[in-house]
């Protein structure tokens, strides 16, 4: 069956360098790298080794990147360590209304250990006007995050700006960089960032495998208290492979980034084009400012399950913008903030592509989407019309 | 030149079943598990059979598996979600005075977020008295965390009759089982606890695959905000090759657990004798109660990470038992609260043997301890004596 995976932004294969690099401390270099014998001091060099490169991906200095497992758990640790480290400094937070779930969980969390959480509104592209992050400033916010780029709608935020005022401000600010660091060239310091989250699967790096910069000199808490890894600031028997993996992934990206992006940007485009030449098919997020391989759409009258299902049939791999599609029954927030109605955003789609796709996919995906759309028009009892049900879940009227 | 690894305690290495087991999802299997394509499919499936068998190894329903990254972040999952979920219902929380760091500084933060610890003391041997547990209990308490087995000392705790206790009482009762799941038969409903972390890297699968056992019903605040993953209790993409190998360890370790166990028992019965024939060699932790490859000592006179650096060079690769060796520079808490001095809690030293070791091996080590004991206490400054510093650093008389 052919195979066309289109769902870069959920994960990537781990490319062959990277394995090859990893290999040996999946067999024999397997020591704890607190030790003090050989192999544990061979593994805490290659640890440091990764960290010098992960470092370099985004500009930083290798001792401000702390090794953690998931962006989840960097945004975690971001957002919590910043707030217990300055709840005596005030107790206000700025997040905008598009972040991913890790952000907005966490701030959720946070209202109800008596922080106060302001959720900026975005425009009907996804930016946050930093105007806004301006105006919400008080004397109690001691810290912004806002999301870099959107693995949803492939938005680009304005963070150097934003950074601008957060930095007048003395302010501390965190971007969620999962879906941008080493997917378009990041530099911590031209962003004016004090803290990134990012991780090395959407770069071909390993799962398992996230990093939290951390500007130096930045007082943070803790996310999980223990030894003294990671410079007593995120404890955990390291996961040496893992982590020697993300270090050669950032290199070869550090190498590679700007081959891929002119490899995935014109057919990126052909995916809109082609998209947007069928009926009531719309684009969601930036017509520019979008990630070089981010194509996300809503399709009228259609449910989002349905056409994933569809076009995997088919052999192509791609994701919903809503968590609805990934076993979460609830519409987007993300897709609600930009204005798209309920109804509409459960037939939104994610088609994302990497240094893999080739031109003979994108013709194969210029047949095959119409023809999926047309097919489940047809057979859809959704165009006729949606019941959105009050607590906003994916159920239909049948 | 030779290389005996007596640090399982520290880490082990991969077990070549459960690395092929994880290769295909390091290569072709690399689909994101909340994706609803085929790839996704099997990866999710590939979970959910790890799931299971890791709940197995403990006697638990997979449903009741959360994996984590680390028995650190299981440690702290553990404890400050139990303390964030009851706070409302009381604030004190009771620990020993034996707990890994994890655990320890978890509790340590808890403080400062105005819960109420009380660190119970032990015996010589590194027993919690269960009826001390029961005095502790008060109308506020809200959770009671006892480590099951001690990876400085081996001492095993009566965690049965402690959790005994927990239950008539109706308190949530969690144990550290790091260094005692995968080493030792463990049953959480014999056990009579509710929450249990543990760690792949203990029993031979890799690091970066842990789990926190929590049992059905248990109201629990997630550490990890963010997607649905682990049913919306821990967020970020799935470490999927790490959770394939987590079950295939613990798979083969139900398998062979208890040959291991009678592996490894009597080698280390040769290991305690052989030290304690040395003048002035103590054995630290329970004669009796303890991890079956695990073997404990201080020595007098001796610095330990001397004492490590002269057995590495022999081939030896051993541990300090106080975090001293391990780059920490501070005596060990576990050590001084079963009334080791300072001067002597320098002088510790961990043998830890796995299913690798042979009888050559414990031949070649009853000839090099006493002799790298013997030459080092030739050179020492510290033999005149020690003096401790007021911090407790491993600081001494020059």
């Amino acid at each position: 069956m052919k195979k066309i995976y289109m769902d870069h932004m959920a994960t990537n294969p781990i490319h062959p360098e990277v394995l090859d690099a990893m290999l040996p401390y999946l067999k024999e270099n397997f020591g704890n790298p607190l030790s003090l014998y050989e192999d544990g001091i061979k593994a805490r060099e290659a640890i440091e080794q990764a960290r010098e490169s992960t470092g370099k991906l985004i500009n930083a200095k290798a001792k401000e990147i702390i090794f953690t497992s998931s962006g989840a758990e960097s945004n975690n640790f971001a957002i919590k360590g910043i707030a217990f480290a300055l709840q005596s400094k005030g107790k206000h937070i700025i997040i905008s209304k598009v972040e991913h779930h890790s952000v907005l969980n966490t701030a959720r969390f946070l209202e109800k250990q008596g922080f106060a959480v302001t959720y900026l509104p975005v425009d009907n592209h996804g930016l946050v006007n930093p105007e806004a992050v301006r105006k919400a400033i008080t004397d109690e916010t001691i810290l912004i995050s806002i999301i870099h780029a959107s693995p949803e709608i492939g938005t680009i935020q304005p963070i150097d700006e934003i950074g601008k005022i957060a930095k007048e401000k003395k302010i501390l600010f965190h971007t969620d960089g999962v879906a941008s660091a080493g997917n378009i060239p990041v530099d911590v310091d031209s962003l004016n960032v004090d803290l990134m989250s990012f991780t090395a699967h959407q770069f071909y790096g390993p799962k398992g495998a996230a990093a939290l910069y951390i500007r130096q000199g930045t007082r943070i808490v803790p996310l999980i208290y223990g030894g003294i890894q990671e410079g007593g600031r995120r404890a955990g028997t390291e996961n040496v492979p893992a982590i020697v993996g993300m270090g050669k992934a950032a290199e070869i990206t550090m190498r590679d980034l700007q081959k891929r992006i002119d490899h995935i940007t014109p057919l990126r485009d052909e995916i809109i084009s082609a998209a947007l030449s069928i009926d009531k098919v719309i684009l969601t997020g930036h017509p520019e400012k979008r990630l070089p391989g981010h194509a996300s759409f809503v399709v009228e009258y259609i449910e989002g399950e349905a056409m994933l299902m569809m076009l995997a049939i088919k052999g192509i791999f791609s994701a919903s913008g809503s968590a609805c599609s990934s076993r979460a029954l609830k519409s987007s927030p993300v897709l609600i903030s930009i204005g798209i109605p309920i109804h509409l955003a459960q037939g939104s789609v994610v088609f994302s592509i990497g240094e893999g796709t080739t031109k003979e996919d994108i013709n194969f995906f210029k047949e095959a989407f119409p023809a999926v759309i047309s097919r489940l028009r047809e057979i859809s009892p959704y165009s006729g019309g949606w019941e959105a049900t009050e607590d906003s879940t994916c159920t239909v009227k049948k």
